[in-house]
């Protein structure tokens, strides 16, 4: 009996990404073993988060209501694009940069079969329609899919008279030009600035 | 809001032993993005786990009822004592081993301020002196603590004219003799047996 409430328990973590058996004991040896309060707050957190937390109506980030707390109160003629919701995250860590954000929810990815219509580009375009934006910037990750997804929203939105503008690459603040790579230190050479 | 409720969540991850912040904001990003369903059903496993798993009133293993499934169903004279309930998952993955468990819920050690007193040794004792064990084995980490753990239970239960035995030490199967550290290899070279 104890068996498979535990089995239940282990197969339960493996859902979460990164989690093979192995770790997945260890968190559900660690709950049984561990006290009642953290456990049963984790439990209520996972239901609590999954029962408010929805899809922004504007942006596509996360959202408790209709809104997210950014569309709600910021208004900003810079549209920040981002894949995925946590993006947002990261970006809003970076202090005097006032953008509101555009999540797509996916990139273009022909291995994937994901083409433009499978993530929020409709959507994008119907809030460049609507007015109010000058300047598109398009923070997908600097990967195949993420720069394929940047060329297809600037080829969209030139022709609309939209500044489309992408993160700058080049090579990342504390790290070693020894172990930098030849495609990042290319595109750090290109984009070379006068001091 | 929808930064109160995600930090909640994100918290209650790092309750998991070894996941700090990043891992966590991972595990919580998958739960948010994910479907309903696996994200439910683990805060409902975490919720039934914690309600009915107990320990056995006996080994001290986990069990939904008073005693759990080996104690109720084996009799053997041979008791194995281990550390953590979860190390009878691993004991009993070898099959031709028949034996009832104990757990001591710890082991000796003087650096954690944890003395004989404070893991389950007078419960092994009171099962000893209840009769109908012959031997028993102990199967602690062979690390300090669990040595001296089994030195201590060696002591005390051998004028009881019961067999105490320890796990054997060597090199494990499908490593590499390269890689055998000293102590290892002492014990190895010391236990040898003839062919």
């Amino acid at each position: 009996m104890e068996e498979q409430v535990i089995e239940k328990l282990i197969g339960a973590f493996m859902c979460l990404p990164g989690v093979g058996r192995k770790t997945a004991q260890r968190y559900a040896y660690s709950i049984l073993g561990g006290d009642d309060d953290s456990a049963r707050n984790l439990a209520q957190c996972i239901v609590v988060a999954k029962e408010q937390v929805k899809f922004c109506k504007v942006c596509g980030g996360f959202a408790t209501d209709d809104l997210c707390g950014i569309c709600k109160h910021r208004k900003s003629p810079i549209v920040c694009v981002v894949k995925d919701p946590k993006d947002i995250t990261n970006i809003e860590k970076v202090k005097n940069f006032d953008c509101v954000y555009h999540v797509l929810h996916g990139c273009i990815s022909p291995l994937e079969n994901k083409g433009p219509e499978d993530i929020r580009i409709k959507e994008l375009l119907e809030r460049v329609n609507a007015g109010g934006i000058s300047e598109v910037v398009v923070a997908t990750n600097p990967d195949v899919e993420g720069e394929a997804t940047a060329m297809y929203i600037a080829r969209l939105l030139k022709p609309l008279g939209i500044k489309v503008t992408r993160l700058a690459q080049g090579i990342s603040m504390g790290s070693d030009l020894e172990y930098a790579d030849e495609v990042t230190l290319s595109r750090a050479i290109e984009a070379r600035r006068e001091l």
